[in-house]
């Protein structure tokens, strides 16, 4: 198949989706406007295209999905607002453009963040954007969701990160920073798609095993990227981690470790969809283009 | 009905429930000491015994929706962490005790507050909490507090105070602040509480007036004890509203006009409970405490 095409079609689908998200009349112009200068910022919409394989997989269609793929993209966007404050990494450039604080102040920066958080609960919580999905899927989504981006989740992966920068700590550290900062987003996203899809309980621990595993393995790349990659590609410094005194895979383990070590989680990830059809070809794909891309 | 007696059985029920509600051994030590610290600060417990009251008048118990009271406990404090930080609008005590962020730093006071938030909505969505609670009903509150937490409720209402601040605004403007800023999140609460004991649409319907009417009538009982309260009773400088260029009801409308109009809501909310029985007998109490209150 060819990846590049599908993700540019699914992208396409979800920018279009996200531009019309916030604006509808009820929210204070500002803050409509700080929400959605940085959900439309760009980047990979990794996690709303996992939405959208997740649900076709199990035999859905993007349609189908297609709120939630914006609900998910907004959490991906309101932990990216917040870990860019001055109190936080205190980033001025995000994507070559500037942050929402560099932008909006940074008490409004603030506030795009928990809007974009609570709307995205109000998304998935509107029944009549699912019209075919049960009130059970939806709290189970729903659920997923709390528990991947809480204090048990991501922003608990926040406060690892913050606490071990500047500090050594052991590869497993590291696997479980990973696996709450990013590894349960990830996951949430895929299985959101596919319990959405009508996914049964084998599906969906097939596509934890998945998440977790093309989560961890999206880590370990971005660290070898921030070595070997190219810096225009890449479009951002390379070596900042190091600068920064961010722990890394490489620096823990070593590069031809950190590589080894970033293709069997591939391969895990391949492995854990054999009970899959063709349907689940793009997850496979994106699973190969997580280890292989060049930003 | 001996009302302070009432609300203090309540508020002794939320606050072991408070006490037991993060601390579960999966999130990060420093994450839920700060989350903890200040969601155990004390406080009127408005919106929780708000929970319990709404379950009560439709004839269900406090036992029934006590994770929601903690939830609605939660997202205030969530409010209270952000709206304290540098950037907002700065303030170094709540309660007589340091904001979160002179104990932790800004940064973990961020996290606890997104951490907050994102908890709520975990702990509603856990269907185990709900034994005898429809999927449907779970749903129908999610999404209320989604509605009245994002930015068409308590984070629009924050922008749109700040963007009033030092600024003279309408007295229609200022009850679209109130209205967002805090009373969408009352409203949530009773009805939250009403909907998981079995409420129907009618009474929904009745509760929505009340909560937002009570939640109108707090703001302005919390205007006029801004400049005739007892600064002892009240715990804060008496005079701060005006200090900080907010705007006000007496300012705005003067005060025999503020104080008649608090008396009317109250009026309005007691009126709406008319087809409830004995059971809402708190909710009518707590009404009239709404402007009766000292602090």
């Amino acid at each position: 198949m060819d990846l590049k095409n599908y993700i540019q079609e699914r992208q396409a689908l979800v920018e279009e989706a996200l531009s019309s998200s916030i604006n509808d009349g009820a929210t204070p112009e500002r803050l409509a406007e700080s929400m959605t200068y940085s959900l439309k910022a760009g980047g990979k919409r990794l996690r709303p295209v996992l939405v959208v394989a997740g649900a076709e997989a199990v035999g859905g269609s993007a349609a189908q999905v297609l709120p939630a793929a914006v609900a998910m993209e907004m959490i991906h966007t309101f932990s990216l607002i917040h870990d860019d404050l001055p109190s936080m990494d205190d980033d001025d450039l995000r994507r070559g453009k500037p942050t929402n604080h560099k932008v909006y102040g940074e008490a409004m920066a603030i506030l795009a963040g928990d809007g974009l958080l609570a709307e995205a609960f109000h998304v998935i919580a509107d029944r009549s954007r699912f019209p075919d999905v049960t009130d059970a899927v939806i709290v189970d989504v729903l659920r997923d969701i709390a528990h991947a981006t809480g204090p048990r989740g991501m922003t608990g992966g926040q406060v690892i990160d913050m606490e071990s920068t500047g500090k050594k700590i052991t590869p497993d550290e590291l696997k479980r920073l990973h696996e709450h900062k990013t590894g349960r987003l990830i996951t949430a996203s895929v299985t959101a798609g596919a319990r959405l899809a009508g996914a049964n309980a084998e599906q969906i621990s097939a596509l934890n095993t998945y998440g977790e595993a093309i989560g961890l393995a999206f880590q370990i790349a971005d660290d070898i990227l921030d070595i070997e990659g190219d810096q225009e590609e890449l479009g951002k410094d390379v070596g900042s981690d190091v600068e920064q005194g961010k722990n890394t895979y490489p620096a823990l383990i070593g590069m031809e470790e950190s590589k080894k070590r970033a293709q069997q989680l591939v391969n895990e990830a391949v492995n854990a969809l054999q009970n899959f059809g063709d349907s689940a070809e793009p997850l496979r794909e994106i699973a190969r283009y997580v280890v292989t891309r060049k930003n």
